[in-house]
C-alpha cells in the first residue's frame, strides 16, 4: 500500500504518511516549537527546537520554516514564546507586549500574508479575552495557534481534495518551488492536490522545477514527493518551457504567498516566467492557496511588497562563489503573476475559475 | 579610456582590451593549443595546454572550452593535434587517420554545428591538397586552423559592427548563457553586439542570466563583460521574466550553437523560455551567429540533435548535492527556439530579419 493511500485511511487529520511533521509545539505550556530545519534537506533531516520569539524570526528570517502557511503558524507560536515570560504582567503590560511581539515577528518576511494574518489572529483573542487572569489570556492564545495548526493541515487537505479533479492519470504535472507539506503543517497546497490525485490511484509524472537561487524544487519538493511515493523527476528552471514544447507538461500547479482582491498573485520568484510559458503553450495554469492567503485590503499585485533577499544567495552556490566580485546580484524572492494568467485558483472553498474578484469575494462572502 | 575604446582603435584583428584569448595556438608546427580552462572561472584565469587530441576532446566535452565558434576552433587545431604524429605516414595513412581523429571530435558534443563545420573545413584542405608529403599536407591543414581562428575573430567583429544599432543609450539588455568573448576566438557573437554599442559610447545595463545547470551567466558573461568595462548585473534565469514585465529589459539577444534553414535556434537550455517571455512583452529577440552556425541541411529545429548531459551537472552545485538520492534530473543541454520567435538573427553578413529560410538562404547565394 503507498504512503499516501495509508494517509487517505488516516483522514483529514492525518499527515502525509512517510513525512515527519514540518512544525508542531512539543511539550504543555512550558513547551517549545520543534520544526524541521529546512535548509539542511535533502541531505539531512535535522529538527531545530526554539524557545523564544527570536529563535522563531531567526527560523523564519533564514528559510528554516518556509512557505506561507507554515510561517503563518509558526508565527503564531512565536507571539506565544514571545509572550510566555510576561504571563504575570498586568493585563495592559502583557498586552502591550502582545503587540510589540507580534510587530517584530509580522515584519519578518514582508512578502507572505499568513503572517501578518496568523499573528492577528492570536493577538486578537488576546485583546478580545474576558479572561482575568494574564496566565489565562496566553492560555487562550496557545490554544488558538494550535487551532490555527489544526486547521491548516484540514484546510490543506480540502485544497488537496478540491483539486484532485485537475490531475489526470498520465499527466506531466510542473510545480516550481515548494508548495508542498514542508511549505505548511500538513499535505501542502499545490502538492496537496497531488497528493489527493495519487491516492485516488492515478499515477503522474511531477517536473519539480529546482527553484533558484535556493532551490527548494530541488531539495525539498523533491524529498517529500519522493519520500510520499510519487514519481518526481528536477528540471533547472530554465529547462521547464522547453518540456512545455514538447508535449510532456499537461498542467502547471503552484502556491501563493499572497494574493490580491483581484486574483493577482505572489509566488516564488519564477512562477510568472512559468505561467507565461504556460500560457504560451495553452497549458493550464493552478494556483493553490488557503483563504488566509488572500488579501483582500491590495487591489492589485502592484500592491504587494516584494522581498529582495541578500544578494550572496545568487552569488553563492553550494559554498562556492560563482559571480565575480563587484558584479551585482539581483535577488526578488517573489514575482507577481497577473489573475488573467491564471486559470484557477483552488482553496479550501472550491476553485475560483475564472480567477475574477467577484468569484474570489464570493469565497468571503463579502459585497464586490 | 575604456578597455572597449581602446580595441576599437587596434581595429577588427584586435580582441576586446582585458581579456586574454580564449584559446589560441602557442609555438610552431611543435605547438600546441593553449586554452583558458573556462570551468575555474570566475575563481581563477587559468589556462590549460592542449597537445594532443584526447585533451582536446577532454577540454571540450568537459566545457573547459565551449561556445559553438571556439569549439570549432578547438576542434580544427585538435584534428592537426591528433594527426601530427602520422606526418611520417603515407598519403592514404595519413587521410585516414585525418578522418578517423576527425570522427572523434566531431563526435564529442552533437549540438553545436561549427565543431563538423570546422573540421570538414580542415578535412577537406588535407584531402584535397596537391602536395606530395603528408608534412606538407598537415602544415596545410594547420594553416587552415590558423586561418579559422583569425575569420572567428573578424566574423565576430562584424557581427558586433552589423548588430551595434540595436542597442541604445539607456536599454536594459537581457543575454542568456554565454556569447562572449569566451565563446569565440575574440568578441564573441551576442556580446560582440553589447561591446560594439559600448565603444560608440552608448551606456546600457546588461542582465546576465546565470544560466543553471552550469552557471555560464555568472561565471563567464559576468566576468568578461565586467573585465570589458561594461555594466552587469546576474540574475537567477526564472526572474527573467519579471524584470520584463517590469519593463526592465529593452531587447534580449542571444548566440546559437545550431540554426535550421527556417531559422529555428538551437541555444543554450533557458532561451526558449526567454524567448517566449519577450513575445509575451512585446519585446525583440535577437539572435547573433556567424554562417558557420547553420545547418542548411536541417529543415527545421525538429531535426537538431540535443546534447543530453550528465544528472549531477544538475544534482550537485558547488559540491554540494541538492537532489535527493533517487531522484532523477532532466538535464538537456539546449532547447529550440522557433524563428517566429525571433526577431532577427544578426550575422556578419548583416540581419536576417525577418526570420525566413529566403532570407537566410540568401547570406549563402543558394537557392530556396
Amino acid at each position: 500500500m503507498s504512503t499516501v493511500r495509508r494517509n487517505a485511511e488516516a483522514g483529514a487529520a492525518g499527515m502525509v504518511a512517510g513525512l515527519p511533521p514540518t512544525l508542531e509545539w512539543v511539550g504543555a505550556a512550558d513547551g517549545v516549537v520543534r520544526l524541521i530545519d529546512q535548509t539542511k534537506l535533502p541531505e539531512r533531516l535535522e529538527t531545530r527546537d526554539c524557545a523564544t520569539a527570536e529563535a522563531i524570526w531567526e527560523a523564519i528570517r533564514t528559510l528554516r520554516v518556509r512557505g506561507a502557511p507554515a510561517i503563518g503558524v509558526a508565527g503564531a507560536y512565536g507571539l506565544c514564546l514571545g509572550t510566555r515570560a510576561a504571563r504575570d504582567a498586568s493585563r495592559a503590560a502583557f498586552l502591550s507586549r502582545v503587540r510589540e511581539v507580534g510587530r517584530y515577528l509580522s515584519e519578518c518576511r514582508p512578502t507572505a500574508v499568513n503572517l501578518g494574518w496568523a499573528i492577528q489572529r492570536v493577538t486578537q483573542v488576546a485583546e478580545q479575552s474576558a479572561q482575568e487572569r494574564t496566565s489565562d489570556i496566553w492560555a487562550a492564545m496557545l490554544s488558538e495557534a494550535h487551532a490555527l495548526a489544526r486547521e491548516d493541515a484540514e484546510v490543506c487537505w480540502r485544497i488537496g481534495e478540491n483539486g484532485a479533479h485537475l490531475v489526470s492519470a498520465g499527466a506531466g504535472v510542473l510545480t516550481h518551488c515548494n508548495a508542498g507539506a514542508l511549505a505548511t503543517v500538513a499535505h501542502g497546497t499545490a502538492l496537496s492536490i497531488l497528493y489527493a490525485a495519487w491516492r485516488r490511484g492515478r499515477r503522474f509524472q511531477v517536473y519539480a522545477d529546482e527553484t533558484r537561487p535556493l532551490l527548494q524544487g530541488a531539495r525539498l519538493t523533491a524529498w517529500e514527493l519522493q519520500a510520499a511515493g510519487l514519481d518526481v523527476s528536477v528540471v533547472c528552471d530554465g529547462a521547464a518551457a522547453s518540456l512545455m514544447q514538447a508535449g510532456r507538461i499537461q498542467l502547471v500547479v503552484v502556491g501563493a504567498d499572497r494574493i490580491a482582491a483581484n486574483g493577482d498573485v505572489a509566488n516564488k520568484i519564477g512562477t510568472y516566467g512559468a505561467a507565461v510559458a504556460a500560457r504560451h503553450h495553452g497549458i493550464p495554469f493552478y494556483v493553490a492557496a488557503p483563504l488566509s492567503t488572500f488579501d483582500l485590503s491590495l487591489a492589485s499585485g502592484k500592491d504587494i511588497p516584494i522581498e529582495q533577499r541578500p544578494e550572496d544567495e545568487v552569488r553563492v552556490v553550494g559554498g562556492r562563489v560563482v559571480v565575480p566580485a563587484g558584479v551585482r546580484c539581483l535577488n526578488p524572492a517573489f514575482d507577481v503573476t497577473p489573475a488573467s494568467l491564471v486559470t484557477a485558483i483552488v482553496t479550501e472553498q472550491g476553485l475560483a475559475q475564472p480567477v475574477t474578484e467577484e468569484n474570489i469575494r464570493r469565497f468571503f462572502q463579502l459585497p464586490g
